[in-house]
């Protein structure tokens, strides 16, 4: 039993806990596993090519029968802008210099939105839950999946843009508070006016007020104690990315790993150095230099063909000054155990928290 | 019953919500109705002179012999900086000629650290509670006011700060959360490298484990879910700052109060153009203009003396554009309810929310 059931119902989970999808981090063995568990895996694909996806969907099948999540990105294409890019690669050129490698010759997209080509691929395979970043696909994209038997699932970082999502037919909303690591999803509002930038504490109750659809509390939440917190806020699930990154079945560099494991609070920023959008890393060389925000990077997601150069000299040499190492602010609280005992372990936890503070001290 | 009781027992009280200090937007009513219902009543005290203190708490007595808490501010006092004056001054001089207003001749500090004579007021006052903003006083004062039977708490924005508390006896540690309006607490590392800027819900149980003194939790909280959430967090209480703005003793302007009662959840940023240090306001148009970050600003708290004339000119014309409307990230859930009234209600809330999410859906 859960305070609130109705995510549990919707997507036929047996807990409520969503394994956030991290495209770059995630792998198809973290998804099922989580999913095998009871909670809900999700593959971040706007990384992935359509045959990696179709791959990856067949892994998880493979493992368990259970409801799992493709994720996928909406951002507007970047603009053509070359001026734009010779400024950002003349920010770089020293670092190109430092290392002796070459600056990129043209900056492809690595981050693919949603388009109609990745709709049918999505029809075809038929996951039980798709969910969105950076806002949503058209109407007749959506109605496609719905046709296909998918629930929708967005994110949001205002009530506002919760209000927006709810309008449009999404069948749950993420609440991203701003402890999240990973980009921000704000879609609405510019980011570059700091909108979207509140906490979790502050944002799940205020969504849960804006909203009848259930909501999934997202941002900070690494334990127990978290899980049971959101419930108490109004929430009838949460999305977790950063503690499941601790386990073994997450595909991330040594570096990576090294560097969560001894991130403390304080550790990370809000940056857009990696991609062109507001992301939150832990503080490294590139974040330090170059940022947090640089007003002057190309649009999403062009940096990130900028900085891959370095990234892969420097990772070369066993260093992370270039590498995103995407976290949320409560990495400290990570535990490296397989995915499948951490979300049995997170939902253990929180209906003991819960038990506990009914109980009175 | 609460789910813990070691703050109530510390601080003998009945119920585990404290009041936040607001200097400039508190007042004895508030606090001593907050303290009457059972609650911790505060006082900020950074902008009121000794007299003022003393009236204050004669005045908060007169109407409950329940516990009370003063605050002050243990900021170092800004160095001399002319050459930074100047041109913080000469930002702001298009605001002096459009609204006809002599710039300021001198820039007096506005706050007052906690020093000596204030010591001595407190000793001879003792009140049953004080709280420090921006670190904490000398050894030697705080042992004087253990003497004088005062508990101490004092406000972390990281487990590093709350752990330097706890090593110098503070009582209580508050766990100050992004959401938090008005200033950021920080006081170890430099805010201008965006320390102590993590959200309530992944700060407080990061807190918790750093430290064994009861916490606090502080930030976002504006109703029954949050104070439960905080419990479920492994808190002992919380504190409530904006929410208590909305009751008719809070010493607000019109201005402020009508800005804060049309707030939405994103309506705020943290800024240092009010005062030199990071605080949470309403945007606005000398937080849009200047900021919300002016690098350049002189150090705490100067600012607030250079745009003093611009706020009383501008108030004068019913415009809150030069004015700092203080908010946390919550102030849409805030309710205009008498501080007792509002007291009473977030405890009872928050206990039948701890039970309604322990029985389950």
């Amino acid at each position: 039993m859960w305070p609130d059931n109705r995510l549990l119902s919707l997507l036929e989970l047996e807990l409520p806990i969503i394994q956030a999808p991290m495209a770059g981090a995630d792998s198809p063995e973290l998804a099922a596993a989580v999913s095998a568990a009871g909670g809900l895996g999700s593959l971040g694909c706007a990384m992935r090519s359509p045959a990696e996806i179709e791959a990856a969907v067949h892994a998880i099948r493979a493992h368990t029968e259970r409801p799992f999540s493709l994720n996928f990105f909406c951002h507007a294409p970047p603009r053509s802008d070359p001026e734009r890019n010779r400024t950002w690669l003349g920010r770089l050129a020293r670092y190109y210099d430092e290392f002796g490698v070459p600056a990129p010759a043209s900056l492809p997209a690595a981050r693919r939105p949603f388009d109609e080509a990745l709709c049918a691929l999505v029809v075809e395979l038929q996951p039980p839950v798709v969910s969105f970043h950076f806002g949503l696909p058209s109407e007749a994209m959506l109605s496609r999946l719905r046709a296909a038997g998918c629930h929708v699932l967005c994110s949001a970082t205002t009530p506002a843009e919760a209000s927006w999502l709810q309008e449009r037919g999404v069948d749950a909303v993420i609440a991203q508070g701003l402890e999240a690591g990973g980009h921000r999803g704000v879609f609405i509002d510019d980011w570059r006016a700091g909108s979207g930038q509140i906490g979790t504490m502050a944002l799940v109750p205020q969504v849960v007020d804006a909203v009848e659809i259930p909501v999934i509390a997202a941002g900070g939440i690494a334990d127990g104690r978290a899980v049971a917190a959101c419930f108490a806020l109004g929430a009838a699930g949460v999305q977790i990315g950063t503690a499941f990154l601790f386990c073994p079945e997450a595909a991330i560099s040594p570096l990576h790993r090294t560097a969560l494991e001894q991130a403390h609070a304080d550790a990370t920023v809000l940056t857009n150095v990696f991609t062109g959008r507001p992301a939150r890393a832990l503080a490294n060389r590139m974040t330090r230099e170059l940022g947090p925000i640089a007003p002057e990077a190309p649009e999403f997601p062009v940096p990130a063909a900028a900085a891959m150069p370095l990234r892969q000299a420097a990772e070369a040499t066993g260093s992370a000054d270039f590498t995103p190492l995407w976290s949320g602010q409560a990495a400290a609280l990570g535990r490296a155990l397989p995915a499948f005992e951490l979300t049995r372990l997170l939902a253990d936890e929180a209906r003991a928290q819960l038990q506990r503070v009914a109980r009175g001290g």
